[in-house]
């Protein structure tokens, strides 16, 4: 038994002409497989029932994830419905009946089980199961959500634990592109990436996979294919790095705008300063993303450079020059207006000078640098955020993207 | 333990504001008493869902449930979090969650079982339990809905399972009043109404309870209220005629407009003839409501007069125009806008003279009765439904209500 899962997310499945699409779109791949679908909450839905969350800002979770997760319940029961007026055996399942075990880490719960017979128990009777993403059940019997787009993570899920031959990602972009195609006109669909470079891609802003259903299917080897919902068009393939013939030097460029820039400087470079600064940010709930240490320019102490979201500044300027006495820095700087370009590509790791051309190409643009970081596959500066889009423009031309 | 039962339709719990008002009124309940608060889904939200369905004409059961029973995991989300909020121990269940068990008759299921040890259990821990109304779960583990209005047959249904001090349904009105106070001005709210006068309101127009949670209530002698969530006043009481002392002749004047009626004139009286008439409308999914059967003028052949809702009209008039052949009837008479008026009154069981002035009054405005029904503790008039609000407020006059 072949078992295909295709996962739609809310603007593919936002009202019964989109959903209709959507069954079109199950039927095609029905001839010779059985289907799982995996949907979202109709787009606007969650982020309306999160507002009356928001605004007596409710900390109860159990609560907060009953809210949240009934608009799934909506999307399943209309699909199945439209497929079953089709003539096909369509069943729409809840988290909770599947079931699909998570631990009780409510408004982020972690997948801990889903029981294989159980699927192809329903398979027995129905060609096609319709799946509410985002939701869980914990031991408890109370109802989980897995975080905002966290149906990316249970389609992966449900598509490792049946042995899936592949898991579609349908979204309203035709793939991953090489960047954003708001951004650079001739901007190109990669046809295939591998795991780490979506991994990547996905952190350094291109949001079109949940990182974690990302970071499952590269555990589980499942084969990706990220596509859109209204062209026919295959869309970008997201596998195993041994099957990529040909790495690309460089596969895309991608980036984060609405960055604000931290620098501490001056502080002594012993152990368990870094901890401490995190901790703080930690405590204030806020999220750092880009962390770059150095040493000082006395060779005694260092200098610390982080990002955090721009809507964040205010919170953590305050927080950090409150906390002088317990840092002991020399000086502080902020820059509320930045932004992270990076390079990512496999091919990067046996190949010399990518980073160079980054760098004389920002130059040539008289753009600044304010922060460096890099990993493998992947090199990040932060630079001023008035010249992102001619730093992503430059950078997809100098790269042959 | 004392447990009160509160319910809240849709217009009570309709966003944060109304919510945080049924918290409030929660609140004041709490002191001696545990209490298990029933929630319906937001006003409109319900009517939104539905459209969707109706959209492709969904005839499946599961789906249609599935869809419509998202609504009240929202609205008991969310006054659970308030009422944490507020530092009360509260939780949050659905229907399948304490589990109500209805049966398998998906979109008008009944309530077969409520375990009072499952609700005396979480009790332990919890002093408030918001449930939602309107849904269960059958054996087969989908999910059932008990019809529009089933948020109050949910309460009655679990106040009578953990034998509540009181169930108290909270609306929009201040009470059952003794005619629509759109209608007459000086409409006066009814203390105190037995089981059965409720019904013969609830069935004649008085949209106030779903009748099925009023037979649910009579079956198990619970004492109903029901209130305005608005203001802070005494509702209506709705009992057993035995504790009613003073039996009102009259109790109120109820009406319903939008009706349609059909006479069938010189049918032969014989066994069966009904059978065949109301076998038809059910087989078109025709509503019927009141029925009149008479002998006609010669003695011989009978006329049937019913009524419908004036939506069914013209489907009504072509099935029974293409039935001559097996209705054989000699003639028919249709009316599409006729109005039924009803006085009822527990009192008039042991009183002449009620109808006599009920038809003198009519004659009295000129208003032809179209055709007449009672029962031991109803009178109800068919007429033309242009005469329906002078109708009205001169009975809710001439008995002194």
């Amino acid at each position: 038994m072949n078992i295909i899962v295709m996962k739609f997310g809310g603007t593919s499945v936002a009202g019964n002409r989109k959903l209709k699409n959507v069954a079109e779109i199950v039927c095609k791949e029905l001839q010779n497989n059985k289907i799982i679908v995996v949907l979202s909450a109709m787009a606007g839905e969650t982020n309306k029932l999160q507002s009356y969350l928001d605004e007596f800002e409710s900390k109860n979770s159990i609560e907060s994830d009953l809210v949240l997760t009934s608009g799934e319940q909506v999307t399943i029961g209309l699909l199945s419905a439209i497929l079953k007026n089709k003539g096909i055996k369509s069943i729409p399942l809840l988290g909770w009946q599947v079931p699909i075990i998570t631990d009780a880490n409510h408004e982020k719960a972690k997948i801990l089980k889903i029981d294989k017979k159980r699927i192809q128990d329903y398979f027995n009777d129905n060609d096609v199961i319709v799946l509410a993403g985002f939701q869980g059940i914990n031991i408890d019997g109370n109802i989980t959500s897995l975080g905002r787009g966290g149906s990316d993570t249970t389609a992966v899920a449900i598509a490792s634990a049946v042995d899936a031959k592949r898991c579609d990602i349908y979204t309203d972009v035709e793939g991953v592109f090489t960047t954003d195609p708001n951004i650079v006109e001739n901007a190109k669909k990669i046809s295939k990436l591998s795991y780490e470079e979506m991994l990547e891609m996905a952190s350094t802003g291109a949001k079109v996979l949940h990182t974690r259903s990302v970071e499952l299917a590269m555990k589980n080897n499942l084969t990706l294919q990220v596509l859109s919902s209204l062209s026919k068009k295959t869309g970008t393939f997201i596998i195993d790095e041994k099957e990529l013939i040909e790495k690309e030097i460089v596969s895309g460029v991608s980036y984060s705008k609405n960055e604000a820039k931290v620098t501490i400087s001056g502080i002594l470079d012993k152990p368990g300063i870094s901890a401490k600064i995190f901790g703080l940010m930690n405590e204030n709930n806020i999220n750092v993303d880009m962390i770059v240490q150095n040493i000082s320019q006395d060779g005694i102490s260092a200098n610390i450079t982080f990002t955090i979201n721009q809507k964040d500044y205010d919170l953590t300027r305050s927080v950090i020059e409150n906390s002088k006495n317990i840092l002991e820095f020399k000086s502080l700087s902020f820059d509320k207006n930045v932004a992270k370009i990076s390079v990512i590509g496999m091919g990067m790791m046996s190949q010399s000078g990518v980073a160079e051309k980054m760098f004389k190409t920002l130059a040539k643009n008289a753009i600044n640098i304010l922060a460096i970081s890099t990993s493998e596959i992947k090199i990040s500066v932060l630079i001023g955020e008035k010249h992102a889009n001619i730093a992503v423009k430059s950078l997809h031309e100098v790269y042959n993207l």
